[in-house]
């Protein structure tokens, strides 16, 4: 770096709801991961972010002065073009698990470096480690190498990818300012751009279960997502999906593996597979594999159909180091020690189902974690038998808990009891993909 | 303390505009100062309240977890009213010099704490340690002794007098969180709440060379103070006084020791002396000692003319050890090395002179500090000749420079041309002391 300001003036700046430039902001993320800007600055600057926001062109220098904090992957010497998902977090979401597998199947390489799960969502890692003996934690040469192989890896963060983020991050959440779009928006970008992809298709969830609660704000996220996306010049498509009650019918670890399974088997539940071919199909697409979004769905779909997903899911299991016998017989897998049923206290339809509690309630179980250093259990979280719509009679059983934790039981019957809503009418299903966004705008979405 | 409160959530109350709880501010402040709270959560949370603002009620509850979280001094019993007053800082301001011996030579016990330079401003301590041997480091034992013996002292803040404040105002300072209204009115009020005082008059600069550059932003900070002083059950009235151009015709430490012996003496400048009588009569009516301001103000003038109150800062000066001859002969006082003539380059009236370019160029000077570690030269400083007003021709001395920096002679002659404005007509005298504002609300002055 040539060029050195005044931390104290820039904060100011941003105070005053000036626009910093792509040098300032630069100097900002270099120095505080030198270490010569210090915390207590940095959170000034966060909050006054938080509360004066930033233009796109500031959110694209802030999340490249992330990006090249660390290394920059080069995937180029792999042929084809490379997409990747992101998915902004929810309850039961395992897309990445089917998705994957079947944009692979059909030719397109998939780089994907993946999270755990944080607060009520879960992580595709947290899943990924149920299967025993499933490897995350490959070096970059080992990633360049398995993806070459089999068109597709799935890794955990290394240390050399964005360490500013991973500082940053930690920061945020101590000082309140996490939900703030383009502190999210680098957040996730600097990561995605960092893996050495082409183009990118993004999962922005919108609803009682997700980070952004409103249509607005999740347009808004996902429109700085997009923005960013091709200011680094990759394609960039996203999707605003719902995500007001639980996908599929299992929350947990190896409870959302298994539903993968049944997805890649062809026996998915009707709103994970919706949003599964979708963002599949806009992949291929992406990939060059298809010459529209639809003709991406088609093949998503004929590559559940033909079997060369799930074979793909079970190579890249076995490359990984996973007991591939679990995926051929998941009912083999062992089971949490208690199981408790929930009933319908009334006659009626299902007409709410708060995403955000059976996250919290899969947490109490044992799925999640409270603090970084608490263990996941793979075997707890909860099925539903019953989801919006379903009718129910007073006394069924709708959900099961499965825990190793029974003095967590009492806590989850009382939070699921308040997020069950039983009316006598039948509701209107959820349109599960509502708008498709791009470098053109957003346009409301039919399949 | 019984109660504790997360402090992430705090921040994020007051990220969100909501207000805290007078529980809540304690525990941050309490918190904070024990070293539980880190800086960086407390900048966030500063960065918060200066773009979210305080209600009186939170300012009032922020000004008194400051203030308790240090020795609060009971001076119940020395006899009398006592009354202080406090300025929010401006160029050439040497009032207190003046103010405090009139007060207490009325009658009325004066126990002055008060701070050093800071920017472009001056501080009273640094004046007074021009006088050779003048200690400002009495401890409190020695500073309830000089009021009881003299009805005046002039001291420093101790390290026992609000400590939350003194670590917050670092942290502003590194944050560009200093000029937001309540927290400079806590900063304020903590000290002055700490001093035993019983009723305080406020000297709220506003203009060019103030911090408060707006009549509004003036008017609300005078209306927090106000607030802030009436709920802690001290009488305070506060005035809204000129800073466009610097008071008086004298800028340096040492220079503005000259300049009130001048006041004392009954040769002082009219804008000065017409604030400091605003200002003393007001502390001697609400030192019980005149039935009214103007009664006051009476008194503040017979004080000079019968040469009490001269008598009363040759007094101090003995009992707080400075060397009384250069009281008595201030022609005695070493020069510093250079001095230099600032001419006028054209003919006409003064219209303009930027207080603010005079305070820094009195900074390059010597007379105050960049850092917190200089030294300050007592002797450098600024005489003007000339005032906004007065008639000026081309080649005329207007200012002279006094320094023993010479090199920073060039800097300043640069800056002094752009703070000074010759126009062909002459401009309207600016009105010193334009509002009162006290608990009943604020009124124009008019003397």
């Amino acid at each position: 770096m040539s060029k050195s300001y005044n931390a104290v003036e820039l904060i100011r700046k941003k105070r005053q709801k000036e626009s910093l430039s792509k040098e300032e902001i630069e100097f900002l993320i270099q120095e505080y991961t030198a270490d010569r800007i210090p915390d207590y600055q940095m959170s000034a600057f966060l909050m006054a972010t938080f509360l004066n926001g930033m233009n796109n062109d500031e959110a694209s220098a802030f999340t490249k002065a992330m990006l090249y904090s660390g290394t920059v992957l080069d995937l180029s010497e792999i042929p084809g073009t490379k997409v990747d998902k992101h998915s902004t977090g929810g309850v039961g979401d395992k897309l990445s698990l089917i998705l994957a597998p079947i944009v692979a199947a059909c030719g397109v390489p998939v780089p994907m470096i993946s999270g755990r799960g944080l607060g009520h969502s879960g992580g595709t890692l947290d899943k990924l480690e149920s299967i025993p003996g499933f490897n995350v934690n490959l070096n970059l040469d080992d990633y360049r190498r398995v993806l070459a192989k089999h068109k597709m890896v799935l890794i955990g963060q290394t240390e050399e990818i964005a360490p500013a983020d991973k500082r940053m991050y930690a920061l945020r959440d101590v000082t309140a300012t996490v939900e703030c779009i383009p502190l999210i928006a680098g957040s996730i970008m600097s990561k995605k751009m960092a893996e050495g992809i082409d183009a990118l298709v993004l999962d922005v969830k919108c609803g009682d279960g997700a980070f952004m609660k409103t249509v607005e704000d999740a347009t808004l996220l996902a429109q700085t997502l997009v923005s960013i996306g091709e200011s680094f010049g990759k394609q960039t498509i996203a999707f605003l999906t719902n995500m007001d009650q639980p996908l599929g019918y299992k929350i947990g670890n190896w409870l959302e593996v298994e539903e993968s399974i049944d997805g890649l088997l062809g026996k998915g539940p009707d709103d994970i597979m919706e949003v599964t071919h979708v963002l599949a199909g806009t992949m291929i697409y992406l990939g060059k594999k298809a010459s529209s979004i639809q003709e991406g769905i088609q093949k998503s779909k004929a590559s559940i159909a033909d079997g060369s997903a799930f074979a793909k899911f079970r190579d890249i299991v076995i490359e990984q180091g996973g007991d591939v016998r679990f995926i051929d017989h998941p009912e083999n897998y062992p089971k949490s020690a208690h199981v408790s049923e929930f009933k319908a206290d009334k006659d009626g339809y299902i007409s709410k189902l708060d995403a955000f509690s059976f996250g919290i309630a899969g947490l109490e179980l044992g799925a999640g974690r409270k603090k970084k250093e608490d263990r996941i259990d793979p075997t707890a979280g909860i099925v539903l038998e019953k989801k919006v719509g379903d009718r129910v009679s007073k006394g069924e059983t709708i959900f099961r808990f499965y825990t190793n934790r029974p003095e967590a039981l009492d806590t989850v019957h009382e939070l699921i009891a308040k997020a069950v809503t039983i009316s006598m009418i039948g509701p209107k299903q959820p349109q599960m993909v509502s708008h498709k966004i791009d470098k053109n705008g957003i346009m409301p979405f039919n399949l």
